[in-house]
């Protein structure tokens, strides 16, 4: 993607400013898969630092069909119209291959993405892990250094991966449809145990029973949680993104689970977990990148590797091996 | 656990001559989370090296209420009965404390446990990591040295986690149950994917018909696999592991397999793909281990984690400022 070393400075001051046009650029640096670009993403992160911790970040799960992005759409018109500058994260599951923001997904969103004080980011889906781009903490950041309020995450398919998004956000949102009972078997116990807010949608015209019934049946799977010790009771509202129905009951949620957990400290620990954690993740990262970009670990494992493949040598010692060439066998 | 230093030449004897206490030792040895018994593992390991190939992998998945141990006890007493040295590697749900192979488990697999041709280790379920125990691995390539033919792995849960066990063995046997269709549901699809071998358990009495109507079921639900390029078509069987009905034809199956995947270099392909990513796993372990006992390292973390929890420091600088001070910023 860039090609020419990109003037930090001038991006830091467009971030700053929101222009979009710093904004996808900075974000395509981010996700770069290239040394220098990765070198260069660090240094613009560096340079934005202090970044203020005040954008409330939402994830938004759930199985295929549900109508994700039709709900985030709406929830992102309700959210401009209270002049909240509204942020979206998402997968676009047609591109694997365009390389990210110039092609694809143009159709989705469209009444939100034209908007002055919203801002859409698809990325393909084959650039995912763990249902959401590979550096979306860091989007997210960048997002919060411009200035937007409402962070709204769109994370791909239900499974152990959402429990890792979680992770990384103040609320996590569970999107289901009338007569999920089925759905509610498939769901990993894990997804229900974080979800903080469920939103039942499709509920509009005849549908309206059984989205209240399926509300109901969440209820009581939620209440088999049991006494989780946490400030904040998860709660289930039925909604359609289609007619635009309950998207301000949703926001004054996000806006009541804030004020609870902000009160109780549980807003504080969450965030101080969360960025050690992320440390952690690029520690992981760096160790095997550095390793990997290492000249003479590169030469004993092109003589190791062969001698793996063929069982002369087992893997635990090739490993100790690597890690002495690297780290030296000191400690 | 180990408290004088382990004479490791005494305990490679022992595990070449088979003894059970020598391999007990070794194993606690190898699941030691203390340092300098993992040297001590490493050098076990080299000393028994290179370690023959040869002994059948095998992990046993499924929901919880199954009847795995019933049906790995009853393929273990075939698999004896045919003077198949075979080991049980399970995970005990009852002893999440009591440290391993003292306490627990006694009661599961009787008969198995006193053949003088079987040996069964229970690791702590709280000693588990994706399923199976945390050095699985290097136990089954402990077992192997020590001449055993057929190792049998039970796994804990389905889920993501499962598919790590798949790379791990030659054969993934998922146990399911009569009327398992809403199961099915709920199984991943993943695991689905890695079957090699689906036994419908508890095929007795009234319940036959169930069995086998289960067993059409899941051979539709094979077929959906579509063309999977593999020498192998997964195969389903009704089975009672409480009548020890189809243990015979089940251990014929996986000869078959095995002659199957062999003739087509698959088996080969798949025993080195498994060891390179076992490699790998142990340096990405390998160099947090080493990182964390590193003095500069801890001092300076000292200093920046309380940092990184006020925010006044973000968590990529932070990682890098790590990086830096254990592995040089000259990469």
């Amino acid at each position: 993607m860039t090609q020419s070393p990109p003037d930090i400075s001038a991006l830091v001051a467009g971030i700053r400013r929101g222009e979009r046009r710093a904004l996808a650029k900075a974000i395509t640096l981010i996700e770069s898969h290239r040394p220098q670009d990765d070198i260069a993403a660090r240094h613009l992160l560096a340079a934005l630092s202090p970044i203020p911790d005040t954008a409330l970040r939402v994830a938004i799960s759930g199985p295929p069909g549900v109508g994700k992005s039709t709900l985030i759409e709406a929830l992102g018109l309700q959210a401009v119209a209270r002049h909240l500058r509204t942020a979206v994260l998402t997968v676009d599951p047609s591109s694997r291959l365009s390389g990210g923001s110039i092609l694809g997904d143009k159709t989705r969103m469209s009444r939100l993405s034209i908007h002055p004080l919203a801002f859409i980011r698809p990325t393909p889906a084959g650039e995912t892990l763990g249902g959401v781009a590979r550096r979306t903490r860091e989007t997210m950041q960048l997002m919060e250094a411009a200035g937007f309020d409402l962070l709204l995450v769109e994370t791909v398919g239900v499974g152990q991966s959402e429990t890792e998004v979680a992770d990384m956000v103040d609320i996590f949102v569970l999107v289901l449809q009338p007569n999920a009972g089925d759905e509610l078997q498939g769901i990993k116990r894990g997804i229900m145990e974080r979800a903080d807010i469920v939103l039942v949608n499709k509920a509009d015209g005849v549908a309206i029973p059984a989205a209240e019934l399926t509300c109901a049946q969440v209820d009581a799977a939620l209440a088999l949680r049991g006494a989780v010790a946490s400030a904040w009771q998860p709660r289930t509202v039925a909604v359609s993104a289609l007619e635009e129905r309950g998207m301000a009951e949703t926001l004054d949620m996000f806006t009541t689970f804030r004020y609870t957990m902000t009160a109780s400290a549980a807003w504080q620990n969450k965030r101080q977990v969360r960025n050690t954690a992320w440390m952690w993740d690029r520690v992981r990262e760096g160790l095997l990148t550095r390793l990997l970009a290492n000249d003479t670990v590169q030469n004993v494992l092109a003589e190791l590797e062969p001698m793996v493949h063929n069982g002369e040598l087992g893997p635990v010692e090739a490993a100790e091996r690597l890690l002495d060439v690297f780290v030296g066998s000191g400690n």
